[in-house]
Order: structure tokens, then sequence, then C-alpha cells
């Protein structure tokens, strides 16, 4: 039983990624308690108005079918329903409008809208591409073209500065062919499931808990006549949904009467679906394997070897980056949950009894959006917090769990993510499996809603200890004593000869049982031999309880000399959704500006140099042999400086030119003018300097690598002033 | 039938590594024949010495057996005996030596005792580490440990800017989970297999080939009584091995009678096992999908988009690093040979009718190793060669390629392969798919002999003609002329009236087989209509030949006016094998040196600082807080540096710490022995300079970023004289 309940746990807090829509919905529908409030007064507004709707109709009717011809009480009878009307028309927009204010938290036009507008340049850009697209894709399966994987070799590139290179990190690269017993002990074969239902005709799958969700969010949104008992059943269950079994999800698709959403069939009885690839290790067809769910196993199994590299001291972080893959059961949301992509996990192994961090000082005056468990129980939002403080008051656990907050708020923050929306969650109690003391999520907010891109997660001893049971091989850390120390240690000395006399052939699993007792297990036995002389003893191993005796077994506790404490260390594990933060930059980073002549919107992607994926365009001002050699003579020297360029050659007007590449955010271009000079002009401000042909490629340099800013250098150079041709 | 015939070669051209062993083995036996023919006389010497000893030993056993007793005669015959006795012993052992030769290319003994010494080290130091080892392992799956996964890093890093910034190519990330259809189209779940065999007890799985290979070289290396015609056979299956079919390779194990080596059982008859590792993409289970064996084909998939990207203009190229799969049945040769590996592909697309390169000039002076077609057909070895020769001799098929040949020299060479261990091998006819242009292999010489790690090929338009046939869309690029052009076309026009009349119902499908004649056929149809006023046509899609008359096609050549040229572009395709690099590097970058006591040899990797795993330690010389302290501000100033470094604050000998990180091939190492200087330390030559506190940083910079050399920094600064106790 505690197994079961322990995995229904661990199923969730192992997979934080997988499980974010889910979580995200419940919280946005709980933390806005003020906002349902008016909305239910809004629904019971809107039925009272109907009410008197029916009501004056009625009248109206009595009235021309009375009696007495009156038509001057008629005209006003019915003049009144027609005031009525109106009233109610007024009602049930206002209750829409709150409707989708709540269940989006914001108005879902205006997201829809600006989503369509990024998703459009991205991928006429080329920037991702739907995989085998050619033959019709497949869902939930994207390629990065030309710039989009720029974009992502920068993002590692810089994440492997800031995180590995920084902090001495131990990186390593493990297969994603994964043996099934490595993902038996860590528990995903077992749990890593998502609920599943078929058509019953058509065989088509579908994640139960969406058309759950689905049903239940359209209902809420679309049906202004429902009663506010209905309304507040169906929030509940968004609010739990993560929590549902198989049987309480397949009875309200019942009760509902859900059916395929494609065809109107029934559906089958929700049963869960491993996400785990499946594929076969070797020709014999008997060596189960996964494609790995996430890359931290790979790290844990080589806890050994990477704690001896580190002259078997604690603490140390190891690193890895690398593909992972979750066979969806129907992907939605684009780029952001997909079926492979790339993870980029640090395992951090702390003493569990230190966990401070020499270099926490470096981060603790941060101040960014936190929101801890008390706030979102109240129903408040995120508020501005010092990271200092939140470790020192607790709210925290730890300065090694702060300290890695810290560092992803300057990750995220360097890479471009506008920190207005980006905020650290802690995870609420029934969010976090029992072993975990603390867990934070940085979210960051784009048109799908808040999204979980990077979990920090308090995982104790838990991975360690499940390799260790499964493998046999002890995945500990040792602490020298300088001498050695006493201490009190429960000893449990079975009698071999009286188990031996009592259960004969059982006697070796009687004996191991009375081994593996907890101390607190075994001192109530001393106790209960001492009173009564004898207890009932439950041996798992052989399904039933026996008697056992005073005689059988000694329980002490005996002071012990130890010149060393064994330990399993407990593991912070900073985890990255990489493909998650680039969607969310490119929705940040992404803004239109008027064209010249205001006929159209231009796109622009304001990366920062860091992450843009051309450094520099140059472009000859007009087709001449000259300045094309010229320009040639700038690339080579942008080469030889590490600077990613592209030329164009292309007669195009100079507007149109520097207008396609802020399209695919260049931070700066070079345009030749003469055979001496040059101009570089910055993508956001659309300033330019004049810099010598000599120079050009080191202040490129300078500015792109973050030694100088832009502003250095218009202080440096003669600014240029733009003719009217210059932009689009 | 010509589909057959292109598949099996298909197979062979399109896993260019997953072939190299049989290949490497037939072309070192058959590039030798002085040697084999030595080795043949040899082999008949030491025959002749045998039926010597045979016939003398008959002539003693005669004379004692003999009437007359005759002490002196036998003791001479005896003596006569025993020399021959010697001199056979001597033939045999010139006979073993020279076999040991032929069969390895050098003495195997000390090639295998080099590679345990660098493996020893590989695997001590964590460079490498059997994947899942606590589960026991599982074969041909390694992870990267710290060092080696740095390596690997760096490696990818110099190929990204060696190859795509430098030419501008367009990466992509394409998934590693592949829809069936895409590797169906490219062969590869047709033809991508391995013969395997079966215990037929124990259902254990090995390949056939691999224990034909090891009968034969066993046979040929141990067995001195062989008969030369009997090793001239064993020869000739070791250079025809990848040629053999399934029925001859079962022959061949069952004429021999080659059991299961491990339990002795019969085998069962050898069958092609598909070398993909077969998964299931998403819940239906209805659709298939591998993970790929190559990253290839996601580039194909992707021209269109990418031709467009490119402004609708050849030449361009596309480039791609990530994992890719091969299930190996019975994986051998540690990390030479495994089942989930890193690739790092381009694809150049060019006009077929082009393959000229304009920066084919910055490398035609290059001079290295190359192996032509003729000079191993010939039995000659490779030879130094003028890359810009080769090309314009016609060796090497075209500029494109050659310039290719030529950049993939200077890779290797900068990331530390010996030169002369490197050759570029032009494949035979019979290892080459007929649709290919010219195929080159670098190949780099090992313990394990010439290893092929990077394949060179022309593979002119056979990908992209695939991917266009199975999905139907256009994979072409188009040449606009500056003015039309009048061109002789074929025209077939079937008159579908009296099509009609005379075939009713099948009038379809004999038009449509009209139509897509060939211009021979539709030349050889019309010749037969005029002078025979009919003819005998075989309709595919009917299954039969029907009769055409003239009055039923017309058949033409007409001058049309032309505005473009639309064509299906080739493509060069260099494809690199990372991991097999990366070992080979190991290798060539090994030594050891003895210790200054003389007891012991020490371990260096000279790594140049382009790809060392680390780039400088930081050691106090003696454990003091003010040094220490100095080493944390020099650390510092290396992180701002970017430059990736480790402190070592142990008390141990500074000596033995200089060993410890040779050993890891780190290339500088700064001993903090005061708080205003320190020393720079060489890790090859072992010299030391004084360098400023302040300056240090930079230096080191300096010299890992290739800006000056060490002779520089030597000349720079004053010399440190290394006192007794710094090395070990």
């Amino acid at each position: 039983m505690r197994l079961a309940c322990v995995f229904s746990i661990v199923a969730k807090s192992q997979n934080p990624i997988k499980t974010l829509f889910r979580r995200h919905l419940s919280l946005v529908v709980s933390a806005l308690p003020i906002m349902a409030d008016s909305e239910e007064s809004l629904r019971r507004a809107l039925a009272e108005k109907h009410a008197a709707v029916d009501a004056q109709a009625e009248a109206v009717r009595a009235l021309k079918a009375g009696p007495e011809f009156a038509p001057a009480e008629i005209d006003a009878a019915v003049e009144s329903l027609k005031v009525l009307k109106v009233e109610a028309a007024a009602a049930a927009r206002r209750l829409q409008a709150a409707v989708s204010r709540n269940v989006d938290g914001s108005i879902a036009g205006s997201r829809e809208a600006f989503r369509q507008a990024v998703v459009n340049t991205l991928e006429r850009r080329l920037f991702y591409i739907p995989s085998f697209k050619i033959y019709r894709g497949v869902a939930g399966l994207y390629d990065y073209g030309p710039p989009g994987c720029a974009v992502k070799s920068n993002v590692l590139a810089f994440w492997r500065q800031h995180f590995v290179l920084e902090e001495n990190m131990l990186e390593v690269d493990c297969p994603c062919v994964t043996p099934e017993i490595v993902l038996k002990a860590s528990g995903h074969v077992d749990k890593f499931t998502d609920l599943m239902v078929k058509d019953e005709k058509t065989g088509t799958c579908y994640r139960a808990d969406h058309l759950l969700k689905d049903y239940c969010k359209e209902k809420l949104e679309k049906d202004l006549t429902l009663s506010s008992e209905k309304a507040a059943e169906l929030k509940h269950i968004l609010a739990v949904l993560d929590d549902l079994s198989a049987d309480e999800v397949g009875a309200k698709i019942k009760e509902y009467g859900i059916a395929a959403p494609d065809t109107k069939n029934p559906l089958s009885d929700p049963y869960p679906f491993n996400l785990m690839f499946q594929t076969s290790i070797g020709p014999s067809g008997l060596s189960p394997g996964y494609m790995r769910p996430e890359t931290a196993q790979g790290i844990f199994v080589n806890f050994k070897d990477l704690y001896y590299y580190n002259g078997n001291k604690l603490p140390f972080a190891a690193a890895q980056i690398g593909q992972a893959f979750r066979n969806e059961i129907s992907p939605r949301q684009g780029l952001l949950r997909v079926r492979e992509f790339t993870l980029a996990e640090i395992e951090h192994f702390v003493d569990p009894e230190d966990k401070t961090h020499p270099k926490f000082v470096d981060v603790s005056n941060l101040e960014f959006l936190m929101f801890p468990r008390k706030e979102q129980l109240a129903g408040e939002s995120a508020k501005p917090m010092i990271l200092g403080e939140a470790v020192s008051k607790g709210t925290v656990n730890n300065e090694t769990l702060g300290y890695f907050i810290g560092r992803v708020y300057l990750f995220l923050a360097c890479l471009g993510i506008d920190k207005d929306r980006l905020r650290f969650r802690q995870h609420l109690p029934n969010e976090m499996a029992h072993y975990a003391a603390d867990c934070w999520d940085a979210e960051i907010e784009c048109s799908y809603g808040w999204i979980e891109c990077v979990g920090i997660a308090d995982r104790s001893a838990y991975d360690l200890r499940a390799h260790s049971e499964k493998s046999g091989v002890a995945l500990v850390a040792h602490e020298k004593f300088s001498e050695s120390r006493e201490v009190e240690k429960l000893v449990i000395v079975p009698s071999k000869k009286e188990l031996g006399l009592a259960f004969k052939g059982n006697q070796k699993m009687v004996v191991e049982a009375l081994e593996v007792m907890s101390e607190k297990e075994a001192l109530k036995m001393r106790a209960s031999l001492e009173s009564k002389g004898e207890v009932d003893f439950h041996v798992c191993t052989l399904g039933k309880a026996v008697v056992i005796t005073k005689n059988m077994v000694s329980i002490n506790i005996e002071k012990k000399k130890e010149h060393q404490r064994v330990f399993t260390p407990s593991v912070i594990e900073p985890s990255f959704g990489i493909g998650r933060i680039i969607y969310c930059l490119f929705e940040h980073s992404f803004y239109t500006r008027p064209s010249k002549s205001e006929d159209e919107q231009l796109n622009v992607f304001r990366f920062p140099p860091l992450v843009a994926p051309i450094k520099c365009t140059v472009f000859p001002l007009i087709k001449m042999q000259k300045f094309d050699d010229v320009a040639k003579i700038i690339a080579r020297s942008l080469t030889a400086a590490g600077i990613s360029h592209i030329i164009d050659i292309t007669g195009t007007s100079i507007g149109k030119r520097y207008a396609r590449t802020d399209e695919i955010g260049v931070p700066f271009a070079i345009t030749v003018d003469s055979t001496s000079s040059v101009t570089i002009r910055e993508r956001d401000s659309k300033e330019q300097v004049r810099v010598s042909i000599d120079e050009v490629a080191n202040v490129v340099k300078e500015v792109t690598d973050g030694q100088s800013t832009w502003a250095d250098i218009m202080w440096r150079y003669p600014a240029h002033a733009a003719s009217l041709a210059d932009e689009e």
C-alpha cells in the first residue's frame, strides 16, 4: 500500500514538465477567488433577468389573450419586455466577458492573434518546421530550421558557460536508449502514464483528462445559462483534475455524456498509457528498452564514479544536455508539448545536514517575482521578493535551492526573458512528492498562459536510494571523522538456533525480516516482548504473521565507536526544458513596427546579441563590384573574429534588406557605401554609426560579446544620418 | 529487378560507417599481394620441412627396426632428424611472424598492449564509462564522463566553427524519432540489415559474417599446417565477405562446421536483421517509427524549404549534428562500434553541371596521404599527393568534392590527429553505389587498424529523387535563363479517342504508359510504327502487352522555347562519426614518460588546447590561506575569460598534481607560490614561465585561443627553473 502511494506521487514530480498544463489551469482558477465571486453574482443576475423576461412575456401573452382589448396597456407591456430583453443581453455580455477573463487570465482573442503573428513569422523564416512536412508531418515533432537551430545552440552554449563552467560541474553525456531495469527503478515503467480513452468505433485515442477539461472549460465559457452550483462543480473538477483516478474520470465522462470530439462516437473507459517510446535492445527481442524520458537517470546511475572523480567530496554537481522523449497521446500547443525535446539538467549532490552554499551571497540581493505556496492558497498573486529574505524567512527551504533559483533567474534574464513575465512558483503540497523538501518552478508567461520552463527541486535522497536498492550498489557518501565518535546504535541479534527450531525451513526469512526492522518497530517489539513475553510479527516474504518469543531475538541499544558517517546525499535538481524557454523567448522578443510608408507592419525579434541566430549582416549599398569586394573583406574578418554573419548582395532596396534581417533578429547590419568606411546600424533603435573598414569587425565583436554597449559605440564613433531611402 | 539491384548497393553506401571493418579487412588483404606471396612461400617451405622431418623420422624408425644393429648410423640419423626439427620450428616461427604481420598490418601484440594502456587510462579517468554500469551495462552503449564530454563538446564547437560558420551552412536540428515512410523512401527499412545466425539451442544471436571472418582469420593465423590452396581460399572469403549472399555465408558456415562460439551448439541459417531500433509513434500502435540511423534524411526532406531560405540559389550546404542509432547484433571494438553515437553531417547541394568551388584555391596546395582506387588495386600503399593535382588529373572527381576533402584534412589535423596516420581512401567500384560519382573516406590508423571516420561522397541526385518519388513533392532547383532558349523536346501525344475505341476501360492505363516512355523507347516505337504500322507495347499496369497502331499516338521531337531549367541537384555529403574521431584522437594523443624517480611510467594526453577537456589547473604550491586566496582570484579571472579550469588545493605534492592533470591532458598549470606572481607550466615540455597575477588569465587565454604559441610566451616572460620537487 505504502509503495503504491509513493509512486502515485512520484509519477507527478518525476515529470514536472509533463504535468504543467493540468496544474496550471487548476492554479489560475483557485488563485482567483474574487474574480470567481464576481462571476457568480453575474451568473445570478443573468438568471434573474431571464426570469424577469419570462414573467413579462407571460404577462404580455395573458394581456393579448385576455377578454378585454387594451392596446395601450399591451404596448406598454411589450415595451417593458423589450427593455428587460436588452438588460438580459447586457447581463449576458457582462458574464461572457467575466468568464473569458477568468478562464484564461486575459482576453483570449488578442493572445491568439499575437501568437498567430509570432508563429507565422517563425514558420515563414524557418525558425522551426513541422518535421517530415513533405510526408504530412508527425504531430508533436518539429525541426529547428537555420535561425532556430542557431538560437538553440547559442542558448546551450550560454547554459554551459553560466552553469557548467561557472560551477565546475561534471558534465556527462549518456545514451538515449535505456534498458528497462533503470526506468523500473526510477518508477517510470510503472507510473509514467497518462489516462487515455479510445473512440469505440474508430479506435482514435484521446487524453481522458483533456476531454474532461475541454468539456468543463467550454461549458463555463459558453453556457451562460449554467447554474452557479453547476459552474462551481465544473470548476472544482478543473481544480482537482490532476488528482482524479481513472474510475473518477471515467464516471465524469459518462455523467456528462462526453463523446469522441471528431466522430461523436462513444468512448471507452479511461486506462493508463505509458508515455515512453518502447524499443528492443539487441537482436533477441528479449531486452526491452525505452527512449529516456529525462536525462537525470544517467547521472544518478553514475553517482559512485562521479563522487570518486570529485575526490570523494561533497557537494558537487553533475550536468547533462540531451534529447528526451515522451510519446504524448495527442500533442497540442505547438512547440510547448512535443514528443522529443532537449533537456538540460543539473543534479547537485549535497550533505543533507548541510545545505548552505558558499556563493549564495552572490545572488542574495536579487529581487524578482516569487509566488510562494501561502500566497497561492490565499488567492493572491506573485510579488517581488528579495531572494536572501525568502531563504532567511524559510520561504525557500535552503541556501543551495535558493542559490539555484537565483542563478536560473539570471540565466533567463540574460537570454532576454521579460522579468515582468517571469515568476518562481512554489509547488503546493499536493504537487510535491512526499520525499521532496521543496520545489519551485520558473514559470514564463506567454500566449498559452504561465508555462513551467525550469523545475528546481530538492528531491532529497530519493533517486540515489531507489537505484541503490535496485542495483545492490551502495550510492552513498562518507564523512570521515577527525577523531572517532561514540554513537548509539540499534543492535538486533536473532537467535538462529531458536528460530530454526521454531520455523524450520522458514528460519532464514524470519531472521531477515527481524534484521531489517526499523528502530521504531524494533523498540516496540522489545517493549512487547518484555511485557508479554511474545509478539505477533508479520513476515513479508512469508506473507503471514508468526509468533516471536523472548528467547528468539535480542534487541539492544549499544554504544559504538564510529570513524565515519555513511549517508545518502540529497540532490537538488534544476531541470531546464530548453525548447519551452526558446519558444517563450520568441514571444517575448517579438514586436511589430510600422514601415516608413506606414502601409504595413514589420516584424522584429529583439534578441540580445548573445542569442541572436546571426550577429551581423553585410550589405553592399548598391550593386557595384568595388562594394562587393569590400563586403567580402569584411566577411572574412568577421569569420576570423568568430562572428556569424550573412552577406546579402541582392539588388533589393537597403530598407527591404534591413526589414528582412530585423525579422530574424540580427542585431547589427553593416552597410558598405564606400571603400574606406562603412555604417553599422543597430536593429531596435535604427541608429547608425560610421566606422572604418579595418575596425568594423572588432567593433561588432565588442558589442556582441558584451564588452561594449551600443551606447558606448554611439559615443565613440560619428553618427550616420540615415537617408530617407534607408528604412523600409 | 533493377530496383532490387539498386538497393543491394544502396544499403552498403548509405551507411558507410557500418560496413567499415568488413571492407577494411578485405582491403588490407587485397592490398598486400607481395606480403601474401612471401607468406605463401613460407607456407610451402614449412610444408617441405615437415615432409623432410616425417621422412627422416621414418628413416630412423627403419634403422632402429632393421635387422642390423648400427648404432653410429642411428645416432647420425637421429642427429639429422633433430636438425630438421629445429629448421621446421624456425620455418614455423617465420610463417607465424609473417601471418601476424599480414593479418593485422603490424604486430598485433604490441598494439593490444598500447590499446590496453590507453583504455585503462580513459576508463580510470572517466573519459568514458560503460553505460548503466551499476546494472552490469548494455553492450555497445557508453557514457562520456566529464573529461570525455568536454572533449566532445570542444570537437563539436570547432566543427561548427570550421564548417558551419566558415561556409555559412544552414544548420538544422531534426528529431531522432522518424516515421516509417521516410526510411522506406531512403531504403533503410528494406535494406539496412546485417546477416544474423542464432544458436539453435540457446537462441543467442551472432553476426554471421563475424563468425565466418573469425574462423578464417584464426585458421590463417594459428593453423600453420594449412595448405597454401586452403589459405588462398580463406583469404578470398575475407576479401569478398561483404558481397556474399545469405545462402553463400550459410553454406560456408556449414562447410567449415562453424558452431556457436560460447556453447559449440549448431547455428541456424543466416537471415537479415534490420539494424534500426523500432518503436511506435503515438498511442494507437498503428504508426511504426524508428530511431534514425543517420541524420542526413532530416536534411533531404527539408530541401524545398532550405532552398527557398537560401533565396532559391545553388550551391548551398545544410548541416546537422545529432544522435544516430544502430541496433548492432553483437557490438565489439569498444567505442568504435556502438549502438548510439553522434554524427555531424553536411549535405552540400550543387548543380550537377557545375561542381566547381570558388574556395578550392584555398586548399589546392595541401599535400597529404591519398589512397586512390588505382593504387589499391595495384597492391601499393597510400602516398602523399597535392590535392590540386589530384583534382586536375581527375583522380578526385570534382572541385567541390576536393574542397571538402581538403577541409576535412584541416579539421582533423587541427584536432591533433597524426598526419602520418591519416589517409584519404577512395572507394573501390564494388564499394560504391551505382549512382555515386565518387567517394573518399578519411581513415585514421589506430590499434584496431585503419578506421573510417569521415565519409565524403558525391551521391548525385539519388536521395532527393527518392524522396520526390515517395512524397510526390518535387525536390528540384530552377535555373532561370536570362533569355529564353530553344530546346528540342520529345512530345508524345496519345490519341485518346482511338485508344478509347480500341481498349475501352483500359484506355487510361495505356495513355499513361505511353506518356511516361523514355526518349529511347519512344523513338524506337516511332521507328517501328513508321516501318510496320504497329507495335507490341507492354503496359505495366495491365500486366500485358497491347498492340499500338500508327493512328493511336503521335511521337515527335519538337523545338520549344524554355525560360528555365528544372533539375534535381547533386549532393556532396561529408559525414563525420564524431565518436570514432574522438577515440582515434585519444590514441594519437596518448604517450607515457618516466616519472622523475624513473620507477613508474606516467600517462599524458597531448591534446591541443582547442580540444583539451580543461584548459588550465590552479595549484597553490603549499597549503596556506594566502595562496588559496590568490588561487580563487585567478579562478575568477579565468571564469570571466571563459577558460575552463580546476583548482586543486589538496596537500599532495606539486609533482603528483602535475601528473594527475597531465593524465587528462590539461595543457597549462598555474602554480601559486607567491602573492604577486605565479608560474605557468606547459604540459609536454614541462617548461615554466613566471607571470604576474594580473596577467595570468590573459596569457592563458592567448595561448589556448591560439593567438600566441607557447614559444611566444617563453620569449616574453622570464623562465622559471623547476625545482627538483616539481616533477613527479
